[in-house]
């Protein structure tokens, strides 16, 4: 290297920057995406989902607003998955067709993915590249290590990415849990080693960082178990899980061993999931024990375990269809007992509460997560978040993966630990927080981000207008007034109304005709004038709130229809002007 | 008495029988509403409300279908109120004047009432008589002992009801706290009383049958406090409770009075529970230490605490205008701290949520359930009801006020201290229990019962009918075609469309092109015919709908509105039947 090259590289290295973007799971639980760039190269650490709340009525799911990174697409060069569930993969339905880059990940979180694409986007053929925890793979000026993490999904990892201007780790989600069903720990000794080579980031989950404590070992759950079995020795056993969560289906298969027990999976997603992680060594149930759901009445109530999916009441899921008695294949009643082993993700409540009450309903004992230790969570709680902080020892600190509150909590957590409230950065999605060579790293400006909503196939982004909308006419219902006029005013036929969902009090005959008569009004008052639609329904509108005000009747969205029939108009229906709307 | 009399009354006896019949309250939790009939006379015990979820959107509460009470309206002596909170008196405005009877209740219940009726029923007079703890009245054939009950609202009863056929003990909500607030424990000795004299049918409280162990004391949110007061001894304190829990008001003001603080009522129910509180002696706060919101600026931070609603995440309650920073009274900030000392009632969980961290984005701290003891539940646990049940002990028993599953396992708490399960009635509202003299209770038969909706002001009961309509709009929004044809099926002038809350995708303008020509279609198919607006309607549908859907677009609703000009039509807007719709 010559001296004018040296020269004009450190040049260049003043001028380099490095900026950590996130695009989602910031202020929210769901739809992470984190953009790491340095100079031009970007890669993007996972492409999540986010489910909607009832604030989005119709909506099947949101994933990141990627205009920042659709328009600098050919400087992405990978996008890296930590892990398979769907708040970190479920949005490359839809981003893969808009980026097309490929794809790093474990081979169980490469697996899952496959088998969504395989639904989602049919005949796309995903850039794959399987890693596996302890490799380091170098990706552009990206030095990237993969760390083992404990989850409540198999095969897991947190990312060390070293750059030229120092090194970040970004934990995905974890916990510490010293006993875990498949004996793979957190590995401390690779977090520790980066953190004696120097950490600059620390991007950390900060899901439970308002718990106490310590978050207990998956493995909790196999001694609640063996107590559940052994209390129900004579009933048949439906257990509710999730479909990912590969370490609880083992631990059932076990205790279903020991007790000896059959097993029925039951659910697309469910039997999906365990052949596939069957298939590639992640659970071991001998084959032996698994009996079709056909199968079942071949065998006694107490040699039998049904496990299925619906343990956040879906509509469509085995439990759920149970417990309103329309499952083909199982009846419940007093000889089941059902296990939930599943928490509630927090806007579930409702969902999850019918089921059960409906289970109870059939006759069947239900366990749940009021009364026992059915569930533990996948995330660190608060301690186990400041021993990764005390490893790592990073100079700055990003928490991440939370809402506002955890994010906030997180961050007290960092200042406990002898962090400076100057290092740590509570960021938004879409900020922007550079890091420089010869300055302390900073928030300046801001990538469009936010939610693009998928509603049925139609994947595209959606006005708030239209959810705006939407919401007012779920609040009372639409009335619909209709006329076609000439373009003198003049009403050509009777003034039709309907309504869809709207409750009129009893003399609804009565507002009915106080409607029309109001409408029309309306419009003679406008004859003879140079038709203006728009002021016409204006008018309308404000005639017939009037009427349903003075009536006590209704708050229903009054939307008014008006067709005008120009001068000269009407021989051919296919060649005129559609400005009227 | 004559030998005749004597024979005569006996004779009756055989015939006569006791009902029991809950209107509400059972499978819920919410509108409880309970009828006791002997013979001819009717009595009926609270008379609540229930708020709705997004299931019932737009609706502003729920109370129990009363058809049964008004078809007997001249049989009922009175409506006897167990205690304030809305679920069992928030159906009054609604249920008097249908019924106009008397209400009976203690004094804060009564006076809670009186201000809900102001507001709701203006220049309705109730008959209310006041009773006390210990009182025994006698209405009609019922001769009622009101019982000392600990709750979170002052005041509370339970009742025991005697009858000719034997004695009921209906709990009213209850715990068995050793040392509530204002020192009135419930009134074991009278519960004992009642038991040893002989108690047919226990009717008692499930809220928290699914609880282990005992319902901590009231009294322990003062240790909190205290805890909390020393820890933010230099912030501004912003505490938000239910307007209704004196108990927890008057700790508050204590603990206030302790460190030197002044309090300021924020929120008008909080503002109007305190005045009526304080009037009755319910509440003890000296009034120098209460200052009014407008004064808060002469007081610096740490002399000042302020109390108001919102603990549920209300929209437009004093906590959540403050957490979007709309609040003309506080501004939030550094300075402040936040406890919510309320628990998340099911079905809130968002909204309190949003609350939360919008609180902590204002940059105040905020402390909240998750975290610390912040809230005690009023309900009796199952400890607690075992105990109940023991000193009762009751021939029959009826879980009320409760979901399915808490009833089931207050049944199963009953079979736990003997009672047998032929003894144990699962209820549903309308079911109706039987008893007479000489044979064993049964269920039988049902009177109407169910739910009827109260909407803006247009109370009545609303066609489900419109609620599906409504669910169907809020999922996908509405597409209007709207079409003037004369009787021979010609259209009059161009077809108009228009959407509420539809998202069709992006080559929208194609899509519509498509729209209006397949409704055109539709409507030339048919021109030379008679006109038939249903049939119409319906093609229009269909063919809008095979647009939509062959274009992936769109779920919406299709509302087609024609209108017809029959012949011989137009010249007076008044004059025309109205009988297309």
């Amino acid at each position: 290297m010559t001296q004018r090259n040296s020269h004009r590289r450190r040049n260049d290295f003043d001028k380099e920057h490095l900026n950590f973007i996130p695009l989602g799971g910031l202020g929210e639980i769901g739809k992470n995406m984190y953009v790491f760039e340095y100079g031009d190269e970007i890669i993007v650490v996972d492409s999540g989902l986010k489910f909607p709340d009832s604030e989005l009525p119709g909506i099947d799911y949101i994933v990141p607003d990627i205009s920042y990174l659709e328009a600098n697409r050919d400087r992405i060069l990978a996008i890296i998955i930590t892990h398979g569930h769907e708040d970190h993969t479920g949005g490359l339905p839809y981003v893969l067709p808009r980026l097309d880059v490929p794809i790093y990940g474990t081979q169980l979180t490469l697996g899952m993915i496959k088998n969504k694409l395989q639904d989602d986007l049919p005949g796309y053929k995903p850039k794959t590249f399987e890693v596996r925890a302890g490799d380091v793979i170098k990706i552009g000026s990206f030095t990237i290590r993969f760390i083992a993490v404990a989850h409540s999904i198999p095969d897991g990892v947190a990312l060390s990415i070293d750059t030229p201007l120092g090194r970040i780790i970004h934990t995905g989600d974890f916990k510490l849990d010293s006993t875990p069903v498949d004996g793979r720990t957190t590995d401390y000794g690779a977090f520790a080693e980066e953190g004696e080579k120097g950490v600059m980031l620390l991007c950390s989950d900060s899901t439970n960082a308002e718990r106490k404590g310590f978050t207990p070992s998956e493995r909790t759950i196999a001694g609640t178990l063996d107590q559940l079995f052994r209390t129900y020795r004579t009933k048949r056993i439906i257990i509710s899980s999730f479909a990912s969560n590969v370490h609880r289906i083992q631990q059932v298969a076990d205790v279903s061993a020991r007790f000896n027990r059959k097993i029925a999976f039951l659910g697309r997603s469910m039997v999906r999931n365990v052949d596939l992680a069957r298939d590639l060594g992640y659970l071991k149930i001998d084959s032996k024990m698994i009996i079709q759901i056909e199968e079942i009445w071949k065998y006694s109530d107490n040699q039998l375990v049904i496990v299925t999916t619906g343990s956040q009441g879906e509509p469509f899921s085995g439990l759920v269809t149970m417990s309103r008695g329309e499952n083909k294949s199982i009846d419940l009643g007093e000889h089941d007992v059902v296990f939930l082993l599943a928490s509630v993700i927090p806007g579930n409540e409702k969902l999850v509460n019918n089921t059960i009450n409906r289970l109870f309903s059939q006759g069947c004992e239900v366990i749940y997560e009021r009364e026992k230790q059915t569930h533990v969570s996948g995330h660190a709680s608060s301690e186990e978040l400041k021993i990764i902080m005390n490893i790592v020892k990073p100079q700055y600190f990003v928490p991440v993966h939370g809402e506002y509150k955890h994010m906030v909590r997180h961050s007290q957590l960092a200042q406990e630990v002898g962090i400076s409230p100057r290092n740590i950065f509570l960021m938004t999605n879409g900020d922007i927080l550079t890091f420089t060579k010869n300055a302390p790293p900073k928030k300046h400006g801001h990538v469009q981000a936010g939610a693009v909503i998928v509603d049925g196939n139609a994947a595209g982004s959606i006005k708030s207008e239209v959810l705006k909308e939407r919401r007012e006419i779920a609040e009372d219902g639409v009335l619909v007034v209709a006329a076609s006029i000439d373009d003198r005013g003049n009403l050509l036929a009777p003034v039709a109304i309907e309504t869809q969902g709207v409750f009129i009090s009893d003399d609804s005959k009565q507002v009915f005709n106080e409607l029309y008569a109001a409408s029309e009004r309306a419009i003679q008052e406008s004859q003879g004038k140079r038709a203006n639609v728009d002021a016409l329904k204006k008018t309308i509108k404000a005639r017939v709130r009037d009427v349903l005000r003075k009536r006590n009747s209704s708050f229903a969205v009054v939307l008014p229809v008006i067709s005008l029939k120009r001068s000269g108009y009407y021989d051919d229906t296919a060649n005129y002007e559609k400005d009227f709307f």
